[in-house]
């Protein structure tokens, strides 16, 4: 690589400004490591005008994607411009001129990254995407750059900020899912359409690209199980502590003879599990890899300056290894299974009106019987007039426990909001629980 | 690199052993993602004779140093014999002889890392450490083959897996450290001399090491503010857990003008701190960095396989990147310095017959008074007939503390065995406690 590197950012948001700023506050540390000077020359807005919070030289911005697309000078994209169009063309359009290019876009990497890295090897460029997945996190360093003698087999993570916020929020509060989200978009932890954050398409997205990395393949994004957070509720958050455990969103991939089970869903973790205590939007992903084990990294998921740092620690790993740089090899389809229908631990909660609760629990111990299910723990709390009752299941499949939904709602007159969430790893065996305020004679039968 | 790569193995032992083994089974992974063939044809034994529990060549087997480091056929040498004698001259004389050299050894790179990464680039060739520190955990490359735009200026870490498992089965079961460390003896987690790992020796190693990455300089490991974990009792950890804290020996670094203040101390993490849940064998590090923020890696910090991880991980680099490897630069030695002596948050505890704990107590609060320190937490434990009193301190310098300490110690006629240990982070507003058992009246002054 030349010692005089001039960049082209496409995009000047949150991570586009960070990434500008922070170029020119350490280009003396990138110096001194890389021994190349990197300037940024021609920077893309959507206003000239707008008002940024930092000093930037206006003859620098410009309007015109074909102007810095042409713009000879340039030796590096970095796109922060997000989602699939324009930046898929722009991306395109950069590769073939034979620039290296450094994006943020985690769905144009999910939705169209085996493409896009066919490209790029075929004009002899790289196209990096460290910023993609978990900001800060250098998770995908970990998986393409780092871990080459390892085979990672299963991959557990907080892929989302803004879902991470929100479930610390309701379960530090007990305040509703819709409380804590407009809370949340007032302070700019979630978009106006949060359904990206909160329904887990974002963090399938992220998911998708870890795994193409960890097993040299492409899945399709589509294919991913995918539950939001928004059928959570306050209660369930304090119940499932007093359980003994953290719900977080996660998204988790794992071998399957052939096949990846891919799942994005709110879990039950247990205290001792290493992301069952990693809140408000930091992120975290733990590796199982056959020779280290399990390895975790934890940081800021989100945010200008973790995000500009993944994208800078691409451009320096550019300059200073250049082709050495491992190219991911997401050629090979691979079929996304859904989780195994094995017997496991599940967490079901249903709220009613209190005179059909009694009703209700034994309906769950019939049908649990009858499955050879066991009730771990049971929980009440009530909650706006109405009864919640969250039971922790063992030794059952979804489907049984989903088929137990079904069966009790019949007993009750009016409509059931019901909620089933996994549960990680083994109950603990002799999970002691004692009945709440509002507990029934009948719960000493569980005991 | 070419094609053929040969090893030789310095040593055979635990990670010797781990080595090899992942050699022969990851040799095609290796081979796929580097295009390379690695073999060990040379290993440097001890005993010919010894059963190791796994098949190798009788033949590959030599008890010879010269007949190795004379093996022209080899590329690259594995130190795995661990301290300064012979290992040093051993690898003074690889290096010399223009092989690459990868070591485990974290004794020697803290106190000749300089001179030895000096000779490396002196002949060209590299000498790398990952397994040196923190074992599986890659915390060396983050440092020197990651964070290449970023700044590093604090280091907290969990370095010795023995003593946080000596600590976490302590606190588990409340029992004693001689107990623990027995038991930890008896499951090889702790050698038959355990003051390296008990003392923070170990640890304090790793930490220089780790300092010297952060900040291209070196520094000297005997001037590390040491404390090991001997003097720490169940009681202890049994009332900081009461008291909302855990008890992790903590090896941590941060700039202080010109300066780096290091220390390796059993310390107080809160909760929700990411290195409080970090238990058993595992270490973590958290790096702090100016651009990414706050960084965790939590991983297997010692063991056959993970610390093989470490060093076949190095191998691979070596084996892809060669001569873009980063060279660290030792050569500017960094001054120690104690910790500030700004006021902060201390534990204290003292054990004594009960008759004394009253007026102790009391003599606590008077010398608190007189210093303008705060009593946020206090709590008691009957202990084999004596009474373990324990108070979380604030607004108060180290001194202060342990002045407190001498002067509480004139006013009993027995000896008095106290502990102080740092408490990280503030002290939550509004701290709630209430007396245990066999608290005082006195305790309500408090509140």
């Amino acid at each position: 690589m030349k010692k005089q590197v001039k960049v082209g950012l496409l995009g000047l948001g949150t991570v586009g400004g960070g990434v500008y700023k922070t170029l020119l506050k350490n280009r003396l540390t990138i110096l001194e490591r890389t021994g190349c000077a990197v300037e940024v020359v021609n920077v893309l807005v959507r206003d000239r005008e707008k008002e940024r919070g930092f000093a930037i030289d206006e003859k620098m911005l410009s309007l015109s994607e074909q102007e810095l697309l042409g713009d000879e000078q340039i030796d590096i994209y970095i796109e922060v411009i997000g989602g699939i169009h324009p930046a898929k063309k722009i991306i395109e359009t950069a590769l073939n001129s034979k620039r290296h290019v450094i994006t943020a876009n985690k769905e144009l990497m999910a939705k169209h990254g085996a493409e896009l890295l066919r490209l790029a090897r075929q004009n002899g460029v790289h196209l990096l995407f460290e910023a993609s997945v978990a900001g800060g996190i250098p998770v995908i360093h970990m998986l393409q750059g780092y871990l080459t003698a390892n085979r990672v087999h299963e991959i557990s993570g907080i892929l989302n900020g803004t879902s991470n916020y929100i479930l610390t929020e309701m379960a530090k509060t007990g305040r509703s899912f819709p409380e804590v989200l407009a809370e949340a978009q007032q302070l700019g932890y979630a978009e106006a359409d949060p359904t990206s954050d909160v329904e887990g398409y974002d963090a399938a997205y992220k998911l998708a690209i870890l795994t193409n990395l960890a097993y040299d393949a492409c899945v399709d994004v589509e294919g991913i199980d995918r539950q939001g957070i928004s059928a959570v509720t306050g209660p369930d958050l304090l119940l499932a502590e007093r359980m003994g455990y953290a719900v977080k969103l996660i998204g988790h991939a794992q071998d399957q003879d052939g096949a990846v089970q891919l799942s994005v869903r709110p879990r039950l973790l247990p205290a001792a599990h290493p992301l069952s205590r990693v809140n408000d939007v930091f992120n975290a992903v733990t590796l199982r890899a056959d020779v280290v084990g399990d390895l975790t990294l934890i940081g800021r998921g989100a945010g200008e300056f973790p995000t500009a740092s993944a994208v800078i620690e691409d451009l320096t790993a550019l300059l200073t290894q250049g082709e050495k740089i491992r190219r991911p090899n997401w050629e090979r389809p691979l079929a996304a299974a859904a989780e195994a229908q094995q017997a496991g631990s599940y967490y079901l909660s249903c709220t009613s009106c209190p005179e059909h609760a009694q009703a209700l629990s034994e309906a769950v111990q019939r049908e649990l019987a009858a499955c050879g299910g066991t009730i771990a723990d049971y929980r009440t709390a009530d909650h706006e007039g109405r009864l919640h009752q969250a039971w922790l299941l063992g030794g059952v499949t979804e489907d049984q426990v989903h088929r137990t939904v079904e069966n009790i709602s019949q007993i009750v007159s009016e409509p059931l909001t019901a909620l089933v969430l996994n549960v990680e790893g083994e109950i603990p065996a002799g999970v002691k629980w004692e009945a709440e305020a509002s507990g029934y004679e009948t719960n000493a039968r569980y005991a």
